[in-house]
């Protein structure tokens, strides 16, 4: 039977792509609009499984990419979308038959059901990271050899480039002046990758995943049961920290939001400080002035009460929190991985410390 | 009967561009290197008339772009040129069979060639300026509605980019990005034209002006004779100061080498001062304090024994030259074009006089 991905799928999978967005990968409620509109004009979307493309079979990522303080400001119209697809399959000479998402994140799930509901094409459940991260380099299928090349980015004011590149770190530096020249905000296609590529490198189950996180938050409302409690069993996670924001610093610089969050602790961490560093997405979690939690592995802010995910645009004084941590897929743990997204690469000198090990 | 460009010819064209290059548009001394081998490997170049074109022939420019400061240290390869080509003429989806120059330039008059050569394709006796400027968008093809895209841009490493913009103002600023990102200089491909197009827009003949500029220099070397008067009297320009190098100033930012150079009179000029601004090319000559020429007239200072023309670049103290001015192209002269390439463009508060009515 047919997985078909409906209104009230959109709803939880925003919601709870937006916890694996660890503060990035774009607001929810917006993202959810954009995608409940394209199925209410063209119909649900069909999810399928990796294991249901063929070999040779293509599938192309797209994505919001930028500033998120932006992306609020900017809503991306849903034509550049399209654009953005359209170059890339020009651009490779045959058809694109599967879409999928780069990174879990409020738009970023929901930017690529938008875009299958307007063409009619299935989506794969899976994503690039398994959760957000703020540069182009950083997904699996980089780590499996594979390239963002043919890398087409559009704004909506008809501007438009394909690039190719010789590293796909090479192509977040022109791809992030671009976005920056754009207004810091952009639409991208990338990482056009084949069945047989997917089921190597690609995270599995994502979509699947951020929609189970979604309803268990929707359920544990509805049923006044614990939220927390509840988020920390779907997700494996670790409630690493309660507090109040006491200070919130955010920038946009270079075409990211680049900040950090102080919190109070409060209840069981009264007396405890909390500082998380952010470039779009979370990447560190000090306590006490200690590092407890880092890049790869997940740090969310949930409110306290209602479990919602806060990304890092929304932050403001006064919300109450709780600091969630959660594993990193096994793609980001080995050492060649760490290269590329652990504390060093952020310009942290530490070494990274599995959340697991810590708690 | 076939015009042909052999090597001779290719060193007075390099020659001759470099004065019309009004500073910029690169070393003539390595474009001629570079168009020589070319030529050497693979024979001479068929230079046609605007007028052999027939109207649905299509043509493109090559060039490169970013600071002539860094084009000295980082020579193209040419297979840059040739991937540039490619790229423009797989995006229109139909053969490009003519070549052509963007601008007159050391560089950007022979590297056309260079390609010309390799491709085995006829050469148009035309470029997009009469003269070198800075942006992409100060050609007189965008007067007549010409469009940049399919833009493409090369590095020599390997990375490259189509871009495709709703103006060549917004192709001015992304490519310029780009080229930053490349190392501050890069191989492009743009601006591709009909014959129909070329008739209307182009600046009619840039190619033999330029040989005839070079041979006169060369000649007047020969035969001792005042090469001076020979270079005014072939350019019907104004020599507008004669005067010592005393101070240079020069910075690469922003993907452009900007300065100003300042002149200390001598012999007929002695006890005035004259300060010629730069952006890549000369913009302004102020003689004591009041500006005498400005853009889009050419001022192009050329040593006064030998008539050589210096390239921003090359400025250095203690230098004797004798400042050159000459007459824009009639294009560059409606109110509409001094938008584009007038004094007020270049952040200068003044009226563009002529160069004529002043001399």
């Amino acid at each position: 039977m047919k997985r078909m991905i409906d209104v009230q799928n959109v709803e939880d999978i925003a919601l709870g792509a937006a916890v694996l967005g660890t503060g990035g990968g774009g607001d929810p409620y917006v993202g959810k609009l954009m995608a409940n509109e394209a199925i209410r004009k063209f119909g649900p979307v069909e999810l399928v499984t990796v294991d249901e493309m063929q070999d040779d079979d293509m599938s192309v990522a797209i994505a919001m990419m930028g500033a998120p303080t932006v992306m609020v400001e900017k809503m991306p119209g849903g034509n550049e979308c399209v654009e953005a697809f359209n170059a890339v399959q020009s651009y490779l000479g045959k058809p694109i038959k599967y879409v999928y998402s780069i990174e879990a994140g409020g738009i970023n799930s929901t930017i690529p059901i938008t875009l299958a509901a307007q063409l009619r094409l299935p989506l794969v459940d899976i994503d690039g990271m398994g959760r957000a991260f703020p540069e182009i380099q950083m997904v699996t299928h980089n780590l499996f050899g594979i390239t963002a090349t043919p890398f087409t980015i559009a704004d909506e004011k008809g501007n438009s480039a394909v690039l190719s590149t010789i590293d796909n770190r090479w192509m977040e530096t022109f791809a992030r002046s671009i976005a920056v020249n754009m207004g810091a905000t952009a639409m991208i296609g990338a990482y056009a990758a084949t069945g047989k590529q997917q089921r190597e490198a690609a995270v599995y189950g994502t979509m699947s995943f951020a929609e189970k996180i979604g309803k268990t938050i929707r359920a544990a409302r509805a049923e006044h049961t614990d939220v927390i409690q509840a988020l920390k069993d779907v997700t494996k996670g670790f409630v690493v920290f309660h507090g109040k924001l006491t200070d919130v610093q955010r920038k946009t610089v270079a075409g990211f939001a680049r900040g950090e969050a102080i919190l109070e602790g409060i209840a069981e961490n009264a007396g405890s400080t909390m500082k998380i560093q952010f470039q779009n997405e979370n990447l560190m979690a000090e306590k006490d002035g200690k590092i407890i939690v880092s890049v790869p592995d997940l740090i969310t802010m949930v409110e306290e009460d209602t479990g919602e995910p806060l990304t890092t645009e929304q932050l403001r004084y006064g919300f109450r929190v709780m600091v969630l941590a959660m594993p990193a897929h096994q793609h980001w743990r080995s050492e060649k991985a760490l290269t590329v997204v652990g504390p060093r690469y952020f310009g942290y000198d530490v070494d990274y410390v599995p959340v697991d090990q810590r708690f």
